[in-house]
Parts: structure tokens; sequence; C-alpha cells
């Protein structure tokens, strides 16, 4: 079966089963990232004190950490949660959200990865090459790097933690270090809206809850947002911006479909 | 008069009046929550930390408690700002977000429960029954419990702590333990929508400033969330989800009216 | 050149160079305030952990310091963040969202005010009467004082301060205590969605980004919300309300241009 075939298969689980998502997350765009995984037919619990996370992610079918708006309080919440999800075998999802833009996100970034093993890792090129180990300049949480030898880092970082890499970008670059996608779908609209990213790793939280390929649900995710994205942006009549937009891009994925998925997913599966 | 029309005053009042709610809440739906509030014509205001909350209780019309994403340090304010507003006779709301979900959850409210006098709880099955003391699954946030028995648990629960219980489901149970409503109003999209629970629950805030009948101003904020949410779905064209029904929501409350409740509220009162 | 035309400039620079506005804010409209900076071209950065706000701080254009839902974690990283801009001359915008209404707040604005040289404080009549050590009754976070003696206040303040203090309201009055600016652009129903003040302050913290001329930037984050709040509210048609105007002010933010400047500035300069 193909990989658009499977991802179908995968958004009519997340429908039918709705998977409960515990996020450990940022306070920015924490509204969105509910809503997000409820219109595409998840169940997303937002718990992040220390004396509740174990017994909240026990119950869930994935875990989303995002690094956003940290402290040390939350730091050690998902350390715990991410311990506990590793133990029973539940995915974990980690948005590292401005890693290497101050030493408190880099040396969280390296605490969460000692202690626990992600299911699927995504960030934007900067992110992820500061992860990697490279050196880059970081602009806030967002990133200007440029993406050509993408692929190469993503393998190698896939390889060396044994798990899913995703870069997003103009062209988002999935990998588990053997098998690769690249997803030419989305708009650069899409950046103009905060909390898109975050939305992307909540998506693939949803995805990866009712499927043992991390791959697939880590595309599946990607290629969501980007032609919920794109969809939204085709429809801005003149007047309508930002506010639109992003009204739009949830009603999109609230009626994402088998339709959307074969009729303008660019997903090139190698 | 009867009760629709009660509730028509209890609107102009929260209008004319601009009661000022105080809420202590989760940093999920805090926004809808405050736009809520301002929507319908009140005035909301979230403050929490232990060193200003009795201050700010004290100049407010009511106080909302609601444990969405609780932690050790904002459940001491709850604790403090609800003791506050008990000596000073300004009601207090309760939104058990959760409760049975984990024991930190559980532990909190059993303690906001001994320690402060509510004028409304507003939960869904699942919560009203963990707080009733009976047995549930709980699965998340959400509840999946049959509402049979709904009346039952909500009046022995209501005569226990000496509070109006209000269950919200497809039908809403509202009762003090004398008295009862049923609503039919809402549609079951709302539930696809992160935070109209907490809004219901806002919104009961507003009313509750402006008026002694608590069971009345219950069923006011679910009989106006359910009518709003009603017109909401019924205006959405082909191609439209929760993103534009989320707005929708918010113009309805806005232009909530007297004709409103008149030709559409479905509340039956004995 | 008029100030018009240095706005114009202003606003180009600010969608040619993205400066990076870090906030220090309430978690109530943190969302809005992040995609309103995003809107105007600028590019927000949300980071409050004591441990990375020098840090972080140090990358940005402006500072953002809003009190909104302080608490002492919060209060400590604000101090911290507003000394080390102030060593690499970096604007440090303050919104005093609610000061007087509570101790804690007043408080931690007289602390901030001694520790930290503002660019820009940003409030409405009672919170910047407070500031001015006048007398005044608050009643939460909103303002309902005269402010027929405005200027007066705002020059004094702004001369004892050394800054540019603006006051909005019906008319806006921004002074940096010799120069001053009167706006009367906006509409009544702004103060019907929360956060339209914090977002103000916001649009103000990606102006002075690009200028130096931090009362040009004051007026210009003034005007941009003002005109793009009368836009939003003439297109409102028959039902829609605050849900619809919120959506229209974002796309107005994003799309807006010199033309808007020039056809409604409505700018008074002395």
């Amino acid at each position: 079966m193909e990989l658009i075939s499977k991802i179908i298969e995968n958004l009519k689980e997340v429908k039918g089963k709705s998977p409960l998502v515990h996020h450990i997350t940022n306070y920015v765009t924490v509204n969105d990232c509910a809503n997000i995984v409820l219109a595409l037919g998840g169940s997303p619990v937002m718990a992040d004190d220390i004396k509740e996370v174990e017994e909240m992610v026990s119950f869930a079918s994935s875990l989303v950490i995002n690094i956003g708006t940290l402290n040390e309080r939350t730091i050690s919440s998902m350390i715990k949660a991410g311990i506990k999800a590793n133990e029973l075998n539940i995915p974990v999802i980690l948005d590292p959200v401005g890693v290497g833009a101050t030493g408190l996100r880099t040396e969280a970034i390296k605490i969460l990865l000692e202690k626990i093993k992600f299911a699927v890792i995504r960030g934007n090129m900067s992110e992820i090459k500061i992860i990697a180990g490279m050196d880059v300049k970081i602009k806030g949480v967002d990133s200007t790097a440029s993406d050509e030898d993408a692929l190469d880092i993503a393998k190698n970082l896939a390889n060396k933690l044994n798990t899913v890499v995703a870069i997003t970008g103009a062209r988002d670059v999935i990998t588990d270090g053997s098998r690769h996608c690249l997803v030419d779908n989305g708009h650069k609209i899409l950046s103009m809206v905060t909390g898109t990213g975050c939305m992307s790793t909540s998506l693939i939280g949803a995805y990866v809850g009712t499927t043992n390929d991390y791959l697939q649900a880590a595309v599946a995710g990607i290629v969501t947002m980007g032609i919920a994205g794109e969809k939204a942006y085709e429809s801005l009549a003149q007047g309508e911006g930002i506010g639109t937009f992003k009204v739009r891009l949830f009603d999109n994925i609230y009626n994402f479909c088998e339709e959307d998925l074969k009729v303008r997913g660019k997903v090139i599966y190698e």
C-alpha cells in the first residue's frame, strides 16, 4: 500500500478512535494545539503539574512535549511524563521550539534526549541543526537557515537518536534514518501565524496515537497542515489576511478528508 | 414570573451593570473565557497570584474557579480567593475540569469543597459523578457516561453540598436540590471546540454577578451557550467548520437577546 | 517630514527588518500579542524563565513587559530582562495592566520603574493616574476615569520618568513631556475584545524596534490599532459581532498600509 493510502487509513483511525493526546506545551499556542487535535478527530488534554503528569500520560495514546515557554517547573514535568510514557510504550513527540536561542533551551533538550526515547522530533532547520550539534545562528524561534543539506542532517540525527526526524520548511524532510519523505505542501503564509509549527506537532501527536509507523504519522501531520494551509490561503479574498486564514485553517482541518490527500498530497517517498 | 422572563431580566442586568467576574482558571481556554464574558456584557479579570487574589476578588461580583491546568501554586490561590469570596458573600462557581482523571485533581476538588461554599458547580456527567463519590472511568477531561440518572445524582449532590449542581450534556440538568431544570439547547459540535464547557461556566459567573438566584443564573449561562451554539452551527456553509463556528459563537453571544431566549429557549422547569 | 510620513517609513522598516519583539506577558492575551506582531511584519518571541530572559532579550529589537497575570516568578524575570535591555540600549515598553487594583501590581510597577528605564509606558487613564501617584478608583483592569486632564498628567509623568507616556481612551494622548500627540482613531468596540490594549502595546514594541523616536513609535502603534479597529467595525454585517470583529482586526493589521495612514490617520501633533 502506498504512503498516501496509509495516511488515509491513519486519518480514519484518528476519527474513529479519537486518541487522547497529552500535551505539556507552551501557553502561547496551547489553545490552537487543543483545537487542532479536536478538529482532526483526536482528544487533547493539557496537564503539566509534576504531581499528575504520570497518571495523565498513562491514559494517553501519545505525549507531545513542546518547550515554547519552558520553565524549571515544566521541564521537570516533561522529564517525568516522558519517562513514564516510555515505560508504557506510549509514543512521545518533541517540538524543540527555539532550542539554541538560549542555554536553558539547549540544556533542557539535552536532558530530554538523554532521558527520553522520542518517536518523532519535529522542528525547523535551525532547531534540528542545533540538536545535531552543528553551529547555527538563531534569531528568536524562527529559522532562516538554508535547507539544502536538510536530508543528510535529518538522516544522521534520526540514526543517532533512533527516532523519526522531521524538518519543516518550504520543502519538508521526514526520515527515520533509512526511509525518507519529502513533502511539498504548505504555503509561506503559515509562518505568519504563530503556532503553526506547534500545531503540526500536535497533529503528529494525534496521528501517532493510532499507528506504530512513526514515519507515516509524522508525514501525515505535516501533509495535513500543509494542505489545510494551502486551501486556506487560496480561499482568501481581497482585504482578508491572517485572521481569516487562521479561521479557515481550522475549518479545513475539521473537514480534512481522503480527497484532500489524494488530490493535493505532494509526498515523495523513497 | 416564569424562568425565561427572569433570565431575560438577568441578561439585561449583566449588560447594564457589567459585573466583574474574577477567574482563576486554566491557560488553555482563558482567552475565550475572557472574551465570552465581555461578549455577554460582563467584565472579566484574570489574576492568580496568591498575593493578590484576596484583594482582586473583593472588587468582584463573582469568582470562577476552574481547575483545567491546576498546579500547586494556583490551587493555593484558589483556596485563598474562595475563602475570601465566601466571607464577602461573593458567589463562587466551580468548574472541576477533569476531576477523577488524576489524584491531584481529585484531591484539589476535595479540599476546595471542604474549604469553600460554592454557589454553582458545573461539570459533565463524569466529573459530577466523581464529586458525588461514585465510581466512573474517565478518559482525559471528556465524559462518555450515560446521563439517564443524571437528575438523581445532581439532586443528591446539590443537597449534600447545599449548592446548585449543573450537569451539561445532550440534555443539561440543573438543580438546587429541590427545584430543577432540564435544558435541551445546544449542539454536539460544541464539544469539538475546546473550552465550551469552561465558557459556559464563565457565562454562569457573569449571570450570577447580578442575581441571588443561583439556579436561574446557572440555567441562564447554559441556555445562552446552547442557543448561541445552535445558531452558529445552523449558519455554517459547505466547507466551514470549527474555525468559523467559534467565530460565530462569539458573534451570537455578543448579539444575544430577549428574542433568542423567547424563540429558542428549551427549558423545562419543575 | 510630518509625523504620518515618518510612521509610514517606520511601518516599511518593520516589514523589511522584522524586528524581534521579546515579550514577558500575561497568559490571557499572549497568543493575540504574538499574532498581531506577526501580522504587522515583526517577529515575536515569548520567554519568561529567569534563566533565559537575559539571553533572549539580547537578540531582541525591543522588550515588552506586560503585568496582566504577573506572579513572583515572572516579576523577577521582568526585572532581570529589563535591566539587561537597558544595558544593551534595547528599548523597553511597559503595559501596567491593572496597576492599582492590587498591592501586588502597584508594588511590582514601583520596583520596575525604579530598576528599569522605559522607552514607552502605555496604559489607560486609571493606570497612568496610579503611576503618577494620584488617587483613583479602579474596577478590575478597566478604566472609567475622565480623560479631560489626561495631557497634563501624561506630560508630568513623562518628564518625571524621562519616558514616553501613552494614555489610550476615546482620544489617545501620547507625549514625551515636551512634544505631544492626540489620536482620534479607534472605536469603542475595541474595548469589548480582551487584549486590544495589550496588542497596542505589542505593536508599539514592533515599531520601536526600528526607530529611535519613541514618541513616533508609540503613536504608530496606537494609530495602527485604531484604524484597523475602525475598519473592522465598519465591515460588520447584521448578526456579526466581536468574533468576526477580531478576525477582521487581524486581517486589517496584516494588510495595513500607507494608504490607511494617509486616508484615515487622525493625529494631532503639537
